[in-house]
């Protein structure tokens, strides 16, 4: 299934993508998408109910993050090697490790805010694992078991507050609007074979990024099995995997005010941002 | 005012410590302390209820995390000039930011799980900082008005994780219970000098951090109109401002099983863990 969360930004209402690709509301079955309604349980009543019987949605709403009440936005670095090559860093041995403020989550098409003062704001495509079912300590083995399903997420970075200003890169990883997230999530059952999936990322109708899931460094079974030995995964959770080459910085190209972004993952579906300047709330 | 949130881990009430250090309820003024509730307007209107009104809570109950639904846990590391020098690292430049992660929180006398092979698990008393209102881009001067109050935090730490396990710190900062705060959100307005306040921490009776807040590098103000900067701070959020001499890294000695700590800041309260090994859910 094709979940998301629609309408306004905080007053976002659960919904599906039937399969003739239109939009229907799903506030009848459960309240949001979030927490324990992304249960395995959940997902499959969700499953059983006949979907031309939801209401269809009108018009073309805003989407929203596909999942609420997100509590950690975490991230691996360097987790494709032909990123690692260009970013002249070291194939990691281990994941490394970051998170993402909550506060940069963003819908697909919200735009992307460059913050004051910001030279080096950089775009990554990237795959989504929302986590369905609390997890500690599992294993490889038994991690998908613990995934609610897939999304496209832009881990937009900028490269001077990650790098040049000292310490650790959740400076540059966690602006506002740095984090747009859908438009769908799409269950597990449903992504035939996570280890290849085509990523794309492109500027201006440039192409910048091209890249396949199969030459990720750690699999997203070894990724949730590694991160829930540091920390209880929760339903909700977003991990950021990675990005394959192609970014700005590789590139010496930077985001601008007035840049568009349209980014995907096949059969997870498609982003678009406009870039803007700095504003004030 | 001193307010806390007591009860069962995700069932806690609202409360206050009257004059003579009862507990009393405050369920009948706000539902939870978060959010909005941590505004000055709301602060205010609880301060203004005569406090021998409000119901007197019987027996000794758990406290929990004296905020409630925390966006964000953020860290400032090294900065405290004395404990760079005993961590063997520079005085950064600019302020050092990590993520704790969200299930990290923990009441203040929680125990302190250390995680499954920890062999470097590590203390570190804090000034915790609430944001009350919404802030992005406050200058120095204005910064404190975004501040609801102040708290103790332990910023339990895994070295190992932290420092050699690859890439970031959040790895070894944000292991559950890796977090107690409280046992007191004490408002603003009661803190005379946050620039003036005495740190200690002891394990089993013994003294192991003695610190003041006014050798703290980057001030309070500082570090909310920096890190406003980079992500916008809401009502809720923790900022543990960093820790001063006297961590186990520096003493070649780490928290075992069994283990007990104590630790507080004048006028802010104090916290007691007992330390226990890695349980599964």
């Amino acid at each position: 299934m094709k979940l998301v969360r629609y309408g306004r930004v905080g007053k976002e209402k659960p919904g599906l993508i039937d399969d003739e690709g239109r939009l229907r509301d799903l506030s009848g079955v459960i309240g949001d998408l979030a927490g324990a309604n992304l249960s395995d349980k959940v997902l499959k009543k969700i499953a059983k109910v006949p979907h031309d019987t939801l209401p269809l949605v009108r018009g073309n709403p805003r989407f929203g993050v596909p999942v609420g009440k997100v509590g950690k936005f975490i991230g691996i670095g360097l987790n494709y090697a032909d990123h690692a090559a260009e970013s002249n860093l070291p194939v990691p041995k281990e994941p490394i490790v970051f998170m993402k403020a909550i506060t940069s989550l963003s819908g697909p098409d919200d735009p992307v805010m460059l913050p004051k003062g910001s030279k080096k704001t950089d775009w990554e495509v990237e795959l989504g694992v929302v986590i369905g079912t609390r997890a500690r300590h599992v294993s490889e083995a038994d991690a998908e078991k613990y995934v609610a399903g897939y999304c496209v997420v832009n881990d937009v970075s900028e490269r001077e507050f990650q790098l040049e200003r000292g310490g650790q890169w959740d400076k540059g990883k966690g602006c506002d609007t740095f984090g747009p997230v859908g438009p769908w999530l799409v269950t597990r059952d449903e992504v035939w074979d996570v280890n290849d999936l085509d990523l794309y990322l492109e500027v201006n109708g440039k192409r910048m990024q091209t890249g396949n899931t199969s030459t990720m460094i750690f699999k997203v079974p070894q990724i949730v099995s590694y991160l829930s030995q540091f920390m209880t995964l929760e339903p909700g959770d977003i991990i950021a995997t990675g990005t394959p080459p192609g970014v700005g910085m590789a590139r010496k190209r930077f985001l601008k005010k007035g840049d568009l972004l349209r980014l995907g993952i096949a059969g997870l579906g498609e982003q678009q941002q406009d870039v803007i300047g700095f504003q004030q709330f």
